[in-house]
């Protein structure tokens, strides 16, 4: 299959859905939807929506049921970069190749457009008029995401990650951050796929480790880019986790054995998903876009 | 009945409730867990989650089936508070007579405490496990919940309420501010009680209508106090409205009038609710106790 082509097309059907959640004459006061929208659409690659949505794919679910929780995820994932940028906590000035939501809208905006984002990902997901699936399901799929973003796992681990700059830390308080900070949102976005789509028992299971192993991979590779990759290339400071001595796992594992760390996950996770039909060809082709991603 | 009394015992539910939620021993960095407790356990008069069993009680249902909703409307509304006392917001360092969050535990942490509680009061609202009622039910409540507190809501008030500082502005505004950033809450804190506890369309029209109108005159009330209460009481510094050149009723209607229309919707929000027997009588009560408030 042509991989580009599905994640093309794929953040075509995010971007639309995220328009239509957030729509320019929304009734929100202007600086607000402009702060909310300019994080919303800053060129991000929709990796975690397209997850979701190749999950329900790959257990045969309809794109309409799985799309809300995908857009979800994706406003989860923006407000948690829009609060992590600030001041008080990474201090960052750009991002995506442009200059960080608080630098154009103040402290004050971006702390509520990243509350209210969060806010919508919640409304969006408990939204019994878009989707046609049982009540019980919408609702552990959302259960799942507030169990997964939460003081217990996205939250958790940018705590932990903030009061780690500078300090020698080990290899399990790193795992620990990478895990929580960026695992579980991955993990949970590839799960709320699986459920909105109707997946049984033994799918689930196989998808919860796929998005697990895929999710750590995903942050070790971010790891090694902020290092190896080019400034122009991500569009954010190079070697910015360096200067604020942030744990990373070449810092604490060394640059040889992350690739290998990162390789192997990869590889566990298509092995996770080795059972299932074409129909998860997508996965597997993402699950390798990551290892060989530079930005 | 003894409201004094009816209101120490639902208290003392609630109180036991957020610590069952967020018990010491929970699975969370020490900071973030401390910063959390401190705010929800900072000796808040829980009127958002009394509201909500009020509410239950008043369409006979369970009180285990609105616990778990009642308890995340304290967590919502912590929530906001330490995101509007933060420094690029509101800048307070004195709340409900402690310091502010961000003062003991720092602006970061703060932010992500704020952040942490808004997800586990979803968490919690979408808990199937812990209530006996429909599904679709439960998404319906935590739906309008996610509606009454984003963009449009809480937060869209809280927005116009900074950008109105300083300005003379019309009455229209401060009703705006008023409706959404107070208003919101207490309304949807008093419609989850009136759905999870199985109320009739006719029912749940009379609480949304009183819920709007007492939310209303809790906020008008709140500005008189500003200017009227004494800071031991309030446990919050005095006159900060006007030092800040706040929207308030006050300052836009006069004092007397504000006054006036405060009373008014109390009479008018007791009206809404004439035709429901004595279980109604806690709502009923707390309407009044609004109005004689001193803190």
């Amino acid at each position: 299959m042509d991989i580009e082509r599905y994640l093309k097309d794929m953040q075509e059907v995010v971007n639309r859905a995220l328009e239509d959640s957030i729509p320019e004459n929304a009734d929100i006061p202007e600086s607000l939807k402009a702060s909310m929208r300019y994080s919303l659409f800053a060129g991000g690659k929709r990796l975690r929506p397209v997850l979701a949505i190749a999950a329900s794919d790959a257990v045969g679910g309809k794109r309409e049921n799985v799309l809300p929780s995908a857009v979800a995820t994706e406003m989860i994932h923006t407000y948690t970069l829009i609060h992590d940028d600030l001041p008080a906590l990474d201090n960052d000035n750009l991002r995506r190749g442009k200059k960080t939501n608080h630098k154009v809208f103040g402290e004050d905006i971006a702390i509520m457009a990243g509350d209210a984002l969060q806010t919508l990902a919640f409304q969006l997901m408990t939204d019994q008029s878009k989707v046609d699936i049982p009540a019980g399901t919408i609702l552990q799929a959302a259960h799942e995401m507030a169990s997964a973003i939460g003081a217990s796992g996205t939250v958790g681990g940018q705590v932990v990650d903030l009061e780690s700059e500078g300090k020698k830390i080990a290899k399990e308080t790193v795992q620990y951050i990478h895990t929580r900070k960026t695992g579980e949102l991955i993990k949970a976005s590839v799960r709320t796929g699986a459920l909105t789509g109707g997946g049984s028992p033994k799918e689930l299971g196989a998808l919860s480790n796929f998005g697990e192993m895929i999710g750590l991979a995903f942050q070790v590779i971010d790891d090694i880019l902020d290092i190896e990759g080019s400034e122009e290339t991500l569009g954010k400071d190079i070697g910015s986790d360096l200067e604020k001595e942030k744990a990373t796992y070449p810092s604490v594992f060394g640059m040889e054995e992350s690739k290998k760390i990162a390789s192997d996950l990869v590889d566990s996770a298509e092995k996770e998903i080795s059972f299932f039909d074409e129909k998860a060809d997508p996965l597997r082709h993402i699950a390798r876009y990551f290892l060989s991603r530079t930005n």
